[in-house]
């Protein structure tokens, strides 16, 4: 797992990995120290024998446990010209060193620290690629993450998948790992409803924006109409204008009809249901009917995940898994019952449930079996730089 | 219920009534305006016999509705000092002459209408109070609104109400009057909870400052964290350094420590349940305490609503109507199967469906008869200066 | 002079004396009641019998004098809608009869400040229409200050008037009333220059526009083009899109073609300039070329002053005063041996000597007999919203 | 000259040099491309046989000149992590060789722009210093560029160099380079003044602190008054809170009395002269005295100029040249007669002259054989992060 992070930054150079590009985003290097300290943080920092790396990193790689103490502000991550790249690998490496003993024979808190620290580390990875993405679209001539050939599309029928009124059980159970936004598991009545068998694609959306969907305020929440206004949007963060190619990691390239479309904030999406006579479906429709999905796509499959194709999106089959993070209409508040841990680790989820909506199955920068049927992931109404779609329902 | 608008505005000076004290906020003037051009625009302006005022005032006093057209932008509602006060006031007898016989004898269509636009005015009849109070709080040596005597306050014991696990009952139904947001009635599953037969008090409020809570993150949303920092709140926003006065509409006098703590955030309130080892309630476990409330409290009472004090806030008793506004941890959706109405008037509610908290009971400032057990009031959570208070739930 | 800014002001409804619409522009209101607090300030304060009208006016009336004290925040005057206009009027009425007996047997101190106070007000009766004039213009439906008639223009040839090197005599002299900031006077050598008979047109500047003036930054100072491009500047501040019509005091009408370009920037009139293949005059160029034409005009002429016409720009002669101000190349500084008065009073000028401009020879708003040939008058390059015009020189 | 650009970027990583501090500083990389770029766009693209490097370059390396075309924002200069330093070198190499015939045997043309290039490099070089200097110091444990010693300190008295009236000559004259902003050469009077032998130091500069010169608005011009309060300032920008050490190319060390204080903004230093009882010198006395101290000092020593000591200032003796930039109290405005050169080449100084002042002498950080008695460097009056201190005049 720490060797996949290392190899999603080799494509970077030591001068890209230093920039942020804006304050939402981190720089790779950053990412590369933060998920280290993490480790050494939570799990190396109370053993006796411990020497600490560097007694600044604890200021400079904290990312917002305010239980640990002040840190570097978010929106200066890029003046951290130092340490040096190469001194945050040596970071690593000292701190996996000191890690294999516990990861060799962990106690109880140990392995659910460890556990915790992994599936962390996991989230950076992709956002490692969302970040990429973003400074490297903001060059005025923007170069490729990759030079992997794109996969070719194939056009996929869209039908509505049906299920009747029902009580549904909902959020994680078992003895797997999940965080602690996935619980506890409790029962939701959920009345009938249709969600669709695939994502909304770009040839779709194209459809919309030709209706001059960005033009009539009635699609739109009032705050979406405003942020439409002011900054004067037309499309999504990546499309080109004209609306007929699009920057993603493989470059700039033509887009691709029978993709689904990505990168929509929820906004975006919620305004395009809208306008196709649909809505957004809620988290726990999306859970019930990714549960069935899985269980009808045979065991199997499910259990081995979908293949990890961190930089291209395969086109949208039932699966509900591994394409695109998909926008609900649900706002990420805590389930009945949630309770945060106590101590720095409870600052993980809890105290950001406030003006995001969950998105829900991973998508092709994901790293493999790291999502799940009950993964919660979340992002504000109004950011489209994560590899975001939708699913209709009704 | 007009003329009740107008002696709101009475003790305001027109200079009072013009000015703007922030975007939030609207001048008086405006509101007298406003609640007559919903008339004159949704019921007057397609009968061929009316004529209309003055055509300007369609872009001066529209507030948000897309549908009519451009308006006079939010935060310049301050820079209208023409039309005059007193042209204000012909244009709502002119309005109200021209109502008249609607009001006597309307269509079905008028009827619904019509009883929209009485609510609606209502609802301006509180924001006229809450909006002059902010006004008359941001002068450097604030002056009252009113000279009644502010009544004497009472102790309460608090004490725990309990519900067990249920499937319940919630939002409208009955042939009354209801907003479109409190539809359709839906089964809603509920864990048992506990919730208080009181409001938090001013005294149990002051309590949390002295105990740190304005300086420990550790009870705080991400964001709400970031509010206090950034503008360094320390009390809530009518609460005077040294915390030992407030200002109200009353002017500026000691703080009872057994009245309800009004004008908090919903980060605020959310941080004191916190800090108590409580939480907020959701808005359906509020809803099914309210009503059995109101029915144990004899229907008698409830169907005649609170008595009217515009400007004192009585001491909470177990009623959960016409105190204070309410927050709950909902925050503002949908309802499953709401559909907003064709049209402009479809605008009213469903549009801002988006990082708000629902608020529940209604307030001192409430018009009577306004709000109902189901009435669904929403604020953002950065927040105070509506009269907003909270209750614990566990 | 106290009647004088009481007429000026009694067009505008009490509505219209309180609000605010810039942080720059001041409430009529305001203006009536600083210009009073000047006097009893600077004059009565000190007098043992003097009963002050309200404690609180020391804060709420006060400009900028650090060393009177706080005040109320510039950009919140609009929040003043108490004291009551008709108090205000009291307030002025009080003040007057407590001046009554100084202005009958000052002592020189006291002359000297009655002097300075008699001037201020003056500046500050131009600021009540200027201020007014934005306030009007704001309003999406903008009605008129007077219903007086304008004034027919004429056109006026256009030729230069030469003057040779040689050594100026710069600043006020003699034993009339000066501001500070016009001494000392000095000798400064001018080299020979050419500086235009009137003042640029309408018309002249309409020509500008019409070729591209505002899309190309050849023409601007390099914070100007900043101002034009994020602005999205592309006429004068009080010129209507498609630049046919301008509104004024006197309301909505068609640009006279031969009437002096007013209210322009230093940066649009120096882009003019520039454009033109002229320059902007120096203050001094200005101030020897304004002697001669006033001692060429007749000494009688020059000793009356130009005639108040409020709101009429009279079609420019060969007169420099009373037309428009007129921006000049040179930043207000302080001219040599300069030294601001000990305590408040010196704060009146010499503060402000940065990032301004001068302008010189007062404009139709200008009170009579104010002005002087040797008056300095400031503004900050990116405003527009005073009465200002160019010359050229070269 | 372009190997000296070259080792001063030398400390610095690659990481270093691709981030951007703040919108006024460049990244290093940035200046070693675009000093490279004003060489390819000036001298060589209009060569036939010149092969350009990369086309992009034109717009990833102009600064400001708008006659060239569209540029990257100058913000947005830390996003250019890509090209690499590595190419960034290989263009500086293909130039370099582009331009040695040039070099050999210019044109007339050639050889003025040539001179103008290297001027305008030399300009960058201090740039790289200043810019890296406000880098490092943004980091939260900062570290130093130079591992040099500091050379020690002399306490050197006070006295005043006293000048009587008289016509000056100011500005450049001869067959040596200037820039256009120097010229022409005029005449200009001057009234009797006297100067200071030294630069006012760390201690002096204390003791105005010390006094509460950053809480007393009495000293400071009304927009640095604004400045100090809502920014919260109360010392130089690099001096640490304590005002006992300051932050430097050498790192963090104890502030030395006896040294020169220095990156003051003007607003600090024209509020310390006012306390002080004295003013700044204008740019015309300050060149006048500059002009007679390089005479006094003999011709030998001023011919070969001040040894170049690129972070280190020597403490203060009567030379003018060399320690730190002297701010003077001339706004930078054209001199009399000044016309901007046609074409691009014309941006260089002119479009510049608002809103800035001029600082006279050069410092520690310029170039040897740079500056020049009559060279005006200019800064708006807020910043200190340009090495600036002052010189009292009265």
């Amino acid at each position: 797992m720490r060797a996949a992070t290392v190899a999603l930054a080799a494509p970077l150079s030591a001068e890209d990995q230093v920039a942020q590009s804006m304050p939402d985003a981190s720089p790779t290097k950053w990412h590369l120290a933060h998920t280290t300290w993490f480790f050494e943080t939570f799990l190396l920092s109370s053993q006796p024998s411990y020497r600490v790396f560097d007694e600044t990193f604890t200021y400079l790689f904290n990312s917002y446990y305010n239980a640990i103490g002040e840190r570097q502000p978010r929106a200066e991550r890029g003046l951290l010209t130092r340490p040096a790249l190469t001194t945050v690998h040596e970071y690593r490496a000292h701190v996996d060193e000191a890690m294999a003993p516990i990861v060799a024979a962990p106690s109880e808190e140990q392995a659910t620290l460890l556990e915790l620290g992994i599936h962390h580390e996991q989230q950076h990875q992709e956002l490692i690629l969302m970040d990429a993405l973003h400074l490297l679209s903001r060059h005025p001539f923007p170069t490729p993450y990759t030079t992997a050939p794109l996969e070719p599309s194939v056009e996929q029928d869209q039908r509505w998948i049906r299920f009747g009124s029902d009580m549904a059980e909902i959020g994680h159970h078992g003895s797997g790992f999940s965080f602690d936004n996935e619980l506890p598991r409790h029962q939701q009545l959920l009345t009938g409803f249709e969600i669709s068998n695939r994502l909304v694609t770009n040839a779709e959306f194209a459809q919309f924006i030709a209706d001059g969907g960005y033009h009539n305020p009635g699609w739109w929440l009032s705050d979406g109409w405003a942020a439409v206004s002011n900054r004067q949007l037309n499309r999504p963060i990546y499309w080109d204008e004209g609306t007929e190619t699009l920057f993603d990691l493989h470059g700039t390239h033509e887009i691709d009809p029978h993709q689904p479309v990505s990168h929509l904030s929820f906004f975006e999406a919620d305004a395009y249901a809208r306008w196709a006579g649909a809505r957004l479906p809620t988290e726990a429709e999306w859970e019930v009917a990714a549960r069935q999905s899985a269980a009808e796509d045979g065991a199997a499959r499910y259990r081995s995940g979908p293949t990890h194709h961190p930089v291209a999106a395969t086109p949208g089959t039932t699966a509900f898994m591994g394409t695109l993070w998909e926008w609900t209409s649900s706002p990420y508040i805590a389930y009945p019952g949630f309770r945060a841990a106590p101590g720095a680790v409870g600052e993980y989820n809890g105290k950001f449930m406030n003006n995001q909506y969950v998105l829900r199955g991973g998508c092709h920068m994901t790293p493999p079996h790291h999502s799940r049927v009950t993964y919660r992931n979340f992002f504000p109404p109004h950011t489209g730089w994560q590899a975001s779609g939708l699913r209709l329902a009704r």
